[in-house]
């Protein structure tokens, strides 16, 4: 016989905490409490499995019915009482609790049991007449809408009504008489609405109520939220069935709600509210307005109320002594609803509190400083992406927001400025002291400056890994990108959303963390790094196994990666540096050139650039590896778009202009993504690459000429075979020892893994690679067969609908892409035992991807410097997880 | 001690025809004839590996030097000759031969070891003065070019200028005393020339020839050999030393080439040409006009001459004596060459003839009827490309061809008419009986008509897989594609080639099998399908295990590949069925729907046709599977380019003209090879495949009431994810049991496997699917990140510098590509036993990969109707080779 039901009591308990799966997180904690001998009214609950099983059939099997009776007769002789009878009638409350906590998304009764006969009883047994009738009148008033589906505002009317006709203003003022003769009324209103009379026997109650918890689970607004956080529809919710304890029973009684710790910043204080003569739901109902718990729950809305400590000191002494017991029990900030019955206290629920990114790292700090957790429980404690929080300005949570559109969060943080449409100007702007948001219908490599100047980017098109949002998330710059909402006209520098323009000059905020474009200026608060950060990421860096890189372009990048930790450059994209308006013209060049020695004439011009951005990366990065990726891109992608630029080309390499648009209709590409790119290039054209690998071997010998310990490694993109590694080798290697002279010169020489067949052939790659480092964000586009740039149109709706789990260019997707990942590291270092690997895609940063890097046993992650605090935790976490 | 050297003569013989790596063609084959004990004159061959160690050394290790010692010693026993001095000298051939016979590429000397002493020994020998002084100018003609590097000509000029001088015409007019002057001034200028003294000593002589011979390989033209045939060049040649016989020692004196049956056709007669008194060379040199050496080798140039059977009856006798013998021992036609000294009959050299595909035909299929060969060996004597030669018409080899361009041979066959550059007017001038060659930049499906209505087609953009490659294999039209060398400007109607401008209305020629443009109309030869044909293709059915099925994607090519021996269809691609002008219109307002129930009422449109499109394909299937592939292309393949098209479009759906360019715009993908296409048009828009699938059924509950056997294969393209052929699995089932009612009805569903994540995920996906059908042509596209419409740019180059062994997109790369299809495959068959797996890409048709196939253990290949035979063909070989 299946086991549906465990109970909870001082005699018997058969749950614990760490079975939120079937017994729900609320079901778990009331019995992990009652094992405690903490004083929790008893209670039962009926597990998960059983709301599937009801699921399946809409009805109750056997077993559950037997094993409820008799749950409910040992709550009975817990508590002395009686359920549906007797001088002292036995209530329930009836409340949903799936595995994760879906904030008010299913439902609850409280005062399950009351009918005619046991609200008498029940009067004279508290001897409390109005107290009785008005728990009545709730119970029907819950059940009415809970359970028989009726509207809430029809009987909440009705009490409106007759308080008006009372001329009172509140429910305190009503008496026992009027809460009589709205259970009338109720009932009478309950058979015209629904045809049936309202339910009197106590089972009968009980167990219509426990069916409708279950069906709450697949309410429409429980569907979406599951939809929204991802919560599989399978897991089902748990019922717990609690003996009711009353906090509305007089002046004696009180309900509220208390957290061990201050969850906006983590101070070490117990803080807490609480109503006197109250159920629960009038402290959520925000009917009064309640009472500090202590001194320092104070504010100013509640300065004058008598705190808990002083009303109760009994009680509140008892509390005090509960909280800490749970805090160190669960080792975790507590979030605890109690409810003080005649001066008994009553814990009704203790949960690991809510808190934002600034509370949850002073509370691991501390909780460690008290011994109360070691340093890998703290580590635990927190989620790797709240440190966004930390290290990026963030709105002033208490500032009203005006939202006009919603876009993807594409890069953290939180900015305000005028409304500029393109990047000219947004520098110009910047240099006059004007703060400026950057907006485009999407970026391309020559908005660079105008980013760099922007408060914040956003763009109508693209996705998480459009080039705006890689190269915002590099500066640490806010972005939302792919705000479909918003029409961009850079032509006449307006912007239309909905029905309304907006001009350049005009304010807006974006909140990168959130996707949010909101009206006028909003209050930001700054990033928050402070000593217990410093702590706390100490900790991490000394169980990590994996290194953290960055993937910086360019000297100052560099230096900020360096700061939040990064142990060397994981990506330098060398083409980032090719758009800088004195360059552009020698790279436009080189592309129309039509010889080799006419190429090597134009490349000759940018040699001395390329040499003095690698001379700065190597300083900032002095001792640590530099991973330097020869050019990328199809060279189409350094050609002028608009007239005047060609014109201006075609008068800098004097030719005709017509020659200058049949060369850019010529480098079209269909796919750009799957063309003439990456090492393609470097075979094609070997005299590009013998070039860069001039710049980073000259930078290099005056780098240690001047003292610096440089590391470079030299990557080779786009590799699909391991001859074209092997073809490029050769060259390279001859221009190195050309350039080196008699002069000494480490360096190691290696390869993206970004293409399935490189993943597939990457035993016979390695004989040709020092190291591997994996372009997961291309290798996921051609595993998947699917273009960042254009997934939009449908991914959404992909994950909306659960055909992916989540975006594979945010998460790895570890069971397609990851196998090529695994499959690639092991050939690899079977066939070269010295080999080096790992990853440079977007994928570096997430904390996901970052524990399978950890398991499969990758050397390093990389990612963008804004990243490298989240990484350096997430691969400290994933040590402690794969134990 | 290696062995460096291999002796063949009666006394011993080392080596046999399996030994070609290390003896090369020739000396495998000489030593074959030595061990058969036909008449060969004695000699030995140093091997390639020989070859390769002179290469890195560039000089002779004392083993060679010693072994080649003793060899010659044996042929001095062997033939009682001395060779460099005594009164009955030995002189000997010196021939290069690789592995692969590499014609006219490499060197060869003659009379080597004549010198002022041997040459009057010879002369005494001989009793013929004349005949030695003249062995002894051509051996110094002969070495002071190919050894001594001298230019040919300066030679050949003195033998002119003496024969101008004495008034004769021809060699055979100068008598001992001519020769001898000659030698004396040949050995002047040689001195003059090079400043060194001709070589006196024998052995010098044979060294430096052996050196010349080696140093040969890796001469300009055979280097340039090696790249187009696709040879390594590590490879090397042997070097074949050979005691001479002699043709031109007097009239009982004779040398030939003979077939043992027709090369041209195949028939089964002895065939071949001869002179009287001559050496080899000058039967190749064409100086005197060769003799048929029977009645049947007669031709209208040598009627009048004496035949050899008459000349010489005895020598005849042995030689068809031997032929037989050769033919039966080879199993297959050969190509002889014989000298007869003195009325003696020697053979030099034998191989396998070289024949026209109609020929190979006949002689395979007479060789197995005579006994000579089994069925198996019969059919691995044909090369399956060979049989497009027989399926398709060809240009007369007689005519004479101006060639102007080269493209890429996109598509078998030949076909001449006048140049048209519009579909349009292709359509209406075939009409009216004109034949035309439609030219375009390049195709797309709107050209469909216009490239059915042409003899062939011509683009000058795109590859082996482009669209106009594609279709045209499917329709069996001949196609060049991808000829960069014209420049289209469809707009003025003219075609410019270099400096030469055609005009609509040229005529031209094409030759799909070469690539070749040839101005003005050369004549062409039918297609040549016969009795023959028929057996040996029945013998291939017989043997293979791999099923041949075609992709076909209406009523005619159906019915073609059925007669061509398809047995089923292994891709029917619906879009395709999209373009007809009745239908364009409805599928474009499909596209502009701006809700689910606007999009069903356009596709109902479609679904009648739809319908009848199919019914015509199960009628032309009857009883064999027809696999239909559900819409794939992404959506904007289907819009409007032309201004006048989108003004029509907008009125049909009542829109305006805007409307329909901001959709046109809003389409646009930066990557549609990655994008919204294939299941994602099928999960985002389910009522598209919807409408399929009701037309598949309803077409083929139709069918069954006609009386025909349908047997359809429902399949979905681009699946990534078994969540996504699940989804779609669930929505077409539920739709199929809607349209059928309550009528028997039989079908698969199944997938295509075309992204590697599919590949790698093949277990999971399997347990959702009936089949699985490789779409190579995407998988080669995303496993190698290379766009086949792109790759064109540098695919060239990769080829030509050995980066890539081949095109990957015509033969399949079987170590990346072919990984993924072999683990699919297995992954597949273990999660679902039942499954049926196939191949529908381009490369289902391409013997090499057909062959990986068949080793695999797929099911199927499917591959366009004129390819069936060779595919049928070269899955019986594979068969055989694999045994």
């Amino acid at each position: 016989m299946s086991k549906w039901v465990y109970s909870f009591s001082k005699e018997k308990t058969e749950g614990n905490k760490d079975m939120k799966n079937l017994l729900g997180g609320k079901g778990a904690n009331l019995a992990e409490m009652s094992s405690l001998g903490l004083p929790v009214p008893p209670g039962f609950t009926v597990t998960t499995e059983a709301c599937i099983d009801y699921q399946k059939t809409k009805s109750f099997n056997d077993d559950i019915k037997k094993q409820v009776e008799e749950a409910l007769k040992l709550v009975e002789s817990s508590t002395g009482k009686t359920f549906g009878g007797g001088d002292n009638p036995l209530l329930f409350s009836v409340r949903s609790g799936a595995r994760v906590s879906m904030p008010g998304m299913m439902d609850t009764v409280l005062n399950l049991g009351l009918n005619d006969e046991t609200v008498e009883a029940l009067s004279k047994k508290s001897d409390n007449e109005r107290f009785a009738w008005d728990s009545y009148r709730r119970f029907i008033q819950m059940y009415a809408n809970v359970v028989m589906g009726m509207s809430h505002s029809l009987l909440e009317s009705t009490l409106e009504d007759l308080k008006e006709a009372k001329g009172v203003d509140s429910d305190t003022k009503l008496d026992a008489k009027d809460f009589k003769n709205l259970v009338k009324v109720y009932k009478q209103i309950i058979a015209q609405e629904t045809g049936k009379k309202f339910p009197t026997d106590p089972m009968e109650q009980l167990w219509l109520a426990i069916e409708a918890v279950f069906g709450s689970w697949d309410n429409p607004r429980a569907i979406k939220y599951r939809q929204l956080n991802g919560i599989p529809g399978d897991w089902g919710t748990a019922v717990n069935v609690q003996a009711m304890v009353f906090g509305n029973m007089g002046d004696d009684c009180a309900t509220g709600v208390c957290f061990t710790r201050d969850p906006s910043n983590g101070e070490k204080k117990f803080f807490g509210e609480y109503l006197v003569n109250a159920q629960g739901e009038d402290v959520v109902a925000g009917i009064r307005t309640p009472a500090p718990i202590n001194e320092c729950s104070k504010n100013d809305s509640n300065r004058s109320e008598k705190t808990l400590e002083e009303y109760m000191p009994k009680a509140f002494a008892e509390l005090t002594d509960l909280y800490q017991q749970l805090e160190k029990h669960y080792k975790d900030m507590q979030d605890i609803e109690f409810t003080i019955e005649a001066n008994k206290l009553y814990l009704l629920q203790t949960r690991n509190g809510k808190r934002t990114a600034a509370a949850a790292l002073k509370i691991a700090v501390n909780l460690e400083e008290e011994g109360i957790v070691t340093k890998e429980e703290a580590l635990m404690q927190i989620d790797p992406e709240a440190l966004n929080q930390l290290l990026h300005p963030r709105l002033d949570p208490d500032a009203t927001k005006n939202i006009i559109a919603k876009g993807l969060p594409a890069s953290p943080g939180a900015g305000a400025g005028k409304i500029v449409f393109h990047s000219d100007d947004a520098t110009s702007m910047h240099e006059n002291g004007v703060k400026v948001i950057l907006v485009r219908q999407e970026t391309s490599p020559e908005d660079i400056a105008g980013m760099a100047a922007a408060q914040a980017i956003l763009t109508a098109r693209g996705g998480m890994t459009s080039h705006a949002a890689v190269v915002a998330r590099g500066m640490g710059k806010p972005c939302v990108a792919g705000c479909s909402e918003i029409l961009v006209d850079s032509k006449n520098r307006t912007m239309i959303v909905g029905d309304k323009k907006y001009v350049e000059g005009d304010f807006i905020t974006l909140d990168g963390g959130t996707g949010e474009v909101i009206e006028g200026e909003v209050p930001t608060l700054d990033a928050e790094i402070n000593a217990d950060f410093a702590k706390f990421m100490a900790w991490a860096d000394e169980i990590r196994t994996l290194r953290v890189r960055t993937n910086a372009d360019n000297p100052e990048d560099s230096e900020t990666a360096v700061k939040f930790g990064a142990e060397g450059i994981g990506l330098c994209r060398t083409e980032h540096m090719f758009f800088e308006p004195e360059r552009i013209l020698a790279v436009r060049e080189m592309i129309f050139a039509d010889s080799t020695s006419h190429r090597e004439k134009a490349l000759k011009k940018l040699l001395p650039y390329q040499k003095e951005d690698f001379k700065g990366i190597f300083k900032a990065l002095d001792g640590k590896p530099v991973n330097i990726r020869l050019l990328d891109p199809p060279l189409h992608e350094f050609l002028p778009h608009e007239l005047e630029d060609k014109k201006e080309l075609a008068e800098y390499i004097d030719v005709e202009l017509k020659t200058i648009e049949e060369g850019c209709e010529r480098l079209h590409e269909f796919n750009p993504m799957l063309g003439h790119r990456g090492c393609r290039l470097g075979i094609t054209y070997p005299e590009i690459y013998t070039m860069q690998v001039t710049a980073i071997t000259q930078a290099a010998l005056e780098s240690i000429d001047e003292g610096v310990d440089v590391r470079p490694e030299i990557m080779i993109p786009l590799v699909a075979t391991a001859k074209e590694l092997s073809i490029l080798r050769e060259i390279l290697v001859a221009t190195i020892e050309q350039v080196r002279g008699d002069k000494e010169f480490n360096y190691k020489l290696g390869t993206m893994i970004e293409l399935p067949r490189a993943a597939i052939t990457a035993a016979d790659i390695a004989t040709h690679a020092d190291f591997f480092s994996f372009g997961t964000n291309d290798l996921t586009q051609t595993t998947f067969g699917l273009s960042r740039d254009d997934a939009g149109r449908f991914l959404t709706e992909y994950i909306s609908k659960s055909v992916l789990p989540s975006d594979p260019f945010v998460s790895l997707d570890q069971e397609g892409v990851g196998y090529l990942v695994k499959f690639a590291t092991e050939q690899g270092r079977n066939a070269n035992k010295e080999i080096h690997v790992g990853i440079c895609g977007e994928h570096g940063g997430e904390p996901k991807s970052i524990d399978f890097c950890h398991r499969i046993g990758l050397d390093y992650v990389s990612c963008s410097p804004y990243r490298v605090p989240i990484a350096r935790l997430a691969a400290a976490q994933a040590v402690i997880r794969n134990k």
